[in-house]
Parts: C-alpha cells; sequence; structure tokens
C-alpha cells in the first residue's frame, strides 16, 4: 500500500459514534482523521472540567483509543472506571489527559502526547480549543450545559443552540476538513455529540467548501428528548440546516431490531428510526447496520448495558463508508 | 559493552532515597535492581490503599522514574500531582498502577506493564505482595501503620518493630537477592524506607545468604523522631540488628553543609550524622556526598522544598557505589 495514494476520511463526532466509525475504517488503507465534540459536561469530563478547569477530555479519550494500535490492556485501561472513594467514576484516560492538560498548558499537547503513547494510528482533532458550554433555548428558557440539555424535552420548541463564548475552529480541524476526501458525519447523540461540532465557527464553511464527500450516518433510534419520533429524512434535514448546505450521501440502517429490544427503547419514549421517510437527491444507502450484540439481549436476558442497546456493527458501516469512498482491500 | 558481564546490583529501599542511587548507577553499564519497601500508610498512596484496598504505589512508581528511559514529559507526569478538587494531593503514577492492579487483579502485572510503558532498563519488585502495615511497640504503646510510626518520638524506647500480618517475601526479590553482585542498602527513613524491607520474612536470610558485597549508604541526617543524634556507627549497629548479620562497606558523607542548612534543620531537631564516630572492622568509604541543590537554598532563599534539604548526590553516590563494586566507564 503506498501512503500517498491512501485517502484522508475525516471523521466528526462524539464519543461512541465516532468510536464505532473509526474502529471500523481503522482496518482500511486511509487516513484517518477524528474531529471531535467538545461541549461534554457531564460525568468524569463533567467533573473534571468543574475541579481542574481542563477542557473535556472524555470523547477525545474514547476517539484516541478506537485508533490505538497498542495492547488490550493499554486500550482497557484508557476505559477502566474507578468505582471506590473519591476517586468513584473517574474514567482512567480521562485523568491521563488532564493531568498532561494540567502539566503542559495545552490541551493540544496532552491529545499528541497521549497519541504517542497508544500509538495511534490517524490523527484526532478537538474541535475547538476554547472552554464552550453548550447552550439551548428552549421555548422561552434557556438551558445551560450539554448534561442539562441532554435531559431536557425538545418537544419541537428549540429555539436555538449555541455554543458559550463564541468557539473559534481548531486550525488543524479546519485543514483536516480541506484535505479531506471524505467526510463522514454522525453517528452520535444529535445534538451533544454531532451538531455541537457544527456550531464552531468555521466549521460548516470548511465543510462546505471542501471537495470532500460529505456523508452523514444516521442514528439507528431517535431519543425522545431531542429527536423525538425523526425519519431518517427528518434527521438528514435537521442536520443539513446547522451544515447550512447539503450533505453527498446518507447512510442509514433498513433492519428491524428484534422486538424485544425495540420494547425496551420505547418505555422510554425513543424508537426506531423510520427508513420509510428518507430524503430526496442524496445518494441513499439502507442496509442492515445493526450490531450482533442484540442477540446476546435476547439470549441471556441482560447481562450488561452494552449487550442490551441498538448499536451500530462498525465492521458493517465501515464497508458501506469504504465503498462510498472508493477503497477496498480491508486489512 | 556485553551483557552478560554486566555486574546486577540491588538496590533496596523506598521511594526517595533509592530514587537518587537508581538514577546515579542507572548510568553506568550494570544491570539494576530496585527492591522497594510496601509498607507506605500516608499521602495519595494511604488515601489509595484506604479507598481501593490497593498495594502502596507511591515508593514502586519512584523506583519505576528513576530507572524509565522515556522522555522528561512522561516521567514528569508520573510525578505529576492533582491540586485541586477529589483528585487533589493524588500522584499520577500512583493513580496508574491502581488503575492497572485493579483491572488485572494484581500488583506484580501493573508493575510490569508501567515498567513497560516507561520503558525501564532493570527491574523494580516490591519486597512484598501481601498487604501489610508496619507496627511498633513504644514503650508500652502499639502504634498502627507507618504514617502514625513516622510521626512517633521513639526516644530509645523501640521495643519492637514489625509487620502486620506477616510479610512473605516476593519470590522475584529473593531470586534478586541470590543473583546479585552487589546489594546497597539505603540510604531512606530509616524505619519507614530501609528497616522495612528487613521486616519481610527471608529477606534478611537471603542477604546474609548472598555472596553479593552490601554496601550500606548512611542517611546524611538524622531524625529526630526516629534516629535522634545517631552517628555513622549508631546508624550502621541499628541496620545490622535488623539485618541479623553485618554489611561490608559503609557509604557516608564527610561534608559539612551550610551552616544556614543545618540550623534550619535543627529547629526540628534533626542534626548532620556524625562522622567522627564510624564501625570499626567495615570497609569505610567517607566522602562529600552533598548536592548542589543545597546552594540554590543559600543563594536564592527557599524557593522549592528541593532546594532546601541536605540531600545526596546522585553522581557522587554512584562513583563511590561503582568503584566499590568494580564497575568503570559511566555511560
Amino acid at each position: 500500500m503506498k501512503a500517498k495514494k491512501r485517502k484522508h476520511i475525516v471523521v466528526i463526532g462524539g464519543g461512541t459514534g465516532s468510536f464505532t466509525v473509526l474502529s471500523g475504517l481503522k482496518k482500511y488503507p486511509v487516513n484517518l482523521t477524528a474531529i471531535v465534540a467538545m461541549s461534554d459536561s457531564g460525568g468524569s469530563t463533567g467533573i473534571l472540567r468543574d475541579e481542574l478547569g481542563v477542557l473535556p477530555p472524555g470523547d477525545v479519550a474514547r476517539c484516541l483509543v478506537a485508533l490505538s494500535s497498542s495492547d488490550t490492556l493499554m486500550r482497557t485501561l484508557m476505559d477502566y472506571r474507578f468505582d471506590n472513594g473519591n476517586l468513584k467514576g473517574h474514567r482512567f484516560g480521562n485523568l491521563l489527559l488532564s493531568a498532561l492538560e494540567k502539566m503542559t498548558g495545552s490541551f493540544d499537547s496532552a491529545v499528541e502526547k497521549v497519541s504517542e503513547i497508544l500509538r495511534i494510528d490517524g490523527r484526532v482533532i478537538p474541535v475547538t480549543l476554547d472552554k464552550v458550554n453548550l447552550m439551548a433555548k428552549v421555548g422561552k428558557r434557556i438551558i445551560h450545559g450539554e448534561e442539562k440539555i441532554q435531559m431536557t424535552r425538545l418537544n419541537g420548541s428549540l429555539e436555538r443552540i449555541w455554543l458559550e463564548p463564541v468557539a473559534r475552529a481548531n486550525p488543524k480541524a479546519l485543514a483536516a476538513i480541506r484535505a479531506a476526501d471524505a467526510i463522514v458525519i454522525g453517528p452520535g447523540g444529535f445534538y451533544t455529540g454531532v451538531v455541537t461540532n457544527l456550531l464552531v465557527r468555521g466549521i460548516p464553511e470548511a465543510i462546505q467548501k471542501s471537495k470532500a464527500k460529505k456523508i452523514f450516518v444516521c442514528n439507528l433510534m431517535t431519543k425522545v428528548e431531542h429527536t423525538r419520533d425523526y425519519s431518517v429524512r427528518d434527521y438528514t434535514r435537521a442536520l443539513e440546516k446547522y451544515l447550512d448546505g447539503s450533505v453527498d450521501a446518507v447512510v442509514y440502517n433498513n433492519k428491524q431490531p428484534a422486538s424485544s429490544l425495540i420494547k425496551r427503547y420505547a418505555r422510554e419514549g425513543d424508537t426506531l428510526t423510520s427508513w420509510d421517510d428518507v430524503p430526496a437527491e442524496h445518494e441513499l444507502i439502507g442496509a442492515n447496520l445493526l450490531s450482533h450484540r442484540e442477540s446476546k439481549f435476547q439470549k441471556i436476558g441482560t447481562p450488561s448495558k452494552e449487550a442490551s442497546l441498538v448499536r451500530h456493527d462498525p465492521v458493517k458501516l465501515a464497508q458501506i463508508i469504504a465503498k462510498i469512498v472508493g477503497v477496498k482491500n480491508g486489512k
């Protein structure tokens, strides 16, 4: 494989969704860059932001692990969550990034060092290096911070969503978008993992200007709080609103998961994203994108949260993206 | 340099003292093994022991850093101390070892993994893998735990000092002692960093049986709590009591530090170890072993705690040890 011929794929999103896309694509001979949302304010990340004044490490850590070529122990260590005492709930990877940021005074340097420690194949770029919070105006209420927004039902009355203070794009993110052959947006928490990247000044413009093929990976499920009853078309239209332009291809799932699993989601008000309604004037790729993990749920009850979720299969998803981009021979 | 001809030097002690010896000796063509005290119960280490139920990581972490051939950022990261919120006071290196111990269920595996991450040249071996506490009987009182013992004035009425429960020697430590060409004991907190190793069942016997040259590096200063007004001879005799045998060589400082520095120590009751009184029937090596750091103290006040301490100079100390052991050409 000649490195200079490798296509540049930029993956834009948050933690879990990008982890899946990157994990699948890293088996192909492509140059991968993850551009990562920087507005998380919950959990271990939120505590570190509050107490240490650092930038949110969580989503970046997940993407670094996805691209790591280290051994399993090292990658598992990054995800290790302390379960006792004052450290309870903190993920080791978050502590690593935050300690390095505090030491060097630069989140960018921290990410570089961890990239080296984890021997990552590709690059992970925070979408912005500004300390920002996600804000939303819902009806007349202003909601502060991603954690609270996540729990707020928008019910069609989202007036505006923005980052505060104004977030300037990380120049490395702009350069990566400029150089990309393909840009994959999503999947992920719609406003909190995907759209939040597009609220950074300069990012939507850069994506539109880029000659890259723009691919939207639609979420498998809807969330009652933010994307209630969305179809593939609703998701695409909502994304394109924040993109202020259109994507070229839309990748969506068209396989029904086990009904027991769907019922489980329905209890929360979450539904399967409907593919009866797809956006016109797009290259549309509907396929079975479901991870096999769901079957574990049916067979052995609910041994872990992982096994009871409707998830993208990284291999299936990567196959489709590779085909769209025109990349063959996975490793 | 032929690896098979390299001499094996085993360094027995705790954190700071062993760090100095190892930092100096690692520039020589020798095989280094640090055998490390495992009874620390204070500070970040103490909190992790209490809250996570792990073995004490602090002294082991220091020795790993000493032998690391990683870059400065990586070594500094290990020593990084969080200074805010719930993480306050925790050293990153301690969190790393403890997370790995919790994940793998083995402190030994954790030490191995960190040895790999830090690319250490040599080996670091916990003296025991049993969860033990240092105990002392002072007069009629029983003092529990190293942290409290450290603050207790013995005033010549130490009846007994021991580990609880009985600590079994780490087989790797016994093997290293058996294979050693030289064993360096100290410097370090006398009971808490040095003698505590000799309270592990099997260690004193192994040292006595070993054909290695036994070298005692005497502390520069006395501590009012534990070694009040000790001379070089007092230190040596006390050590040999716990060793249940004798050392071959005694290395001690014979240079007077700045009087301003000595006065500072005197306020606490700590004094310079007197070299007027040295033990007979030993190879005695008295030399200027002082670190230049003291001069910073005189010139610019007390910029940091480091600069205001009487410390061994790693280079001077290593030169003398290398000479005793018969090793030439430092790197």
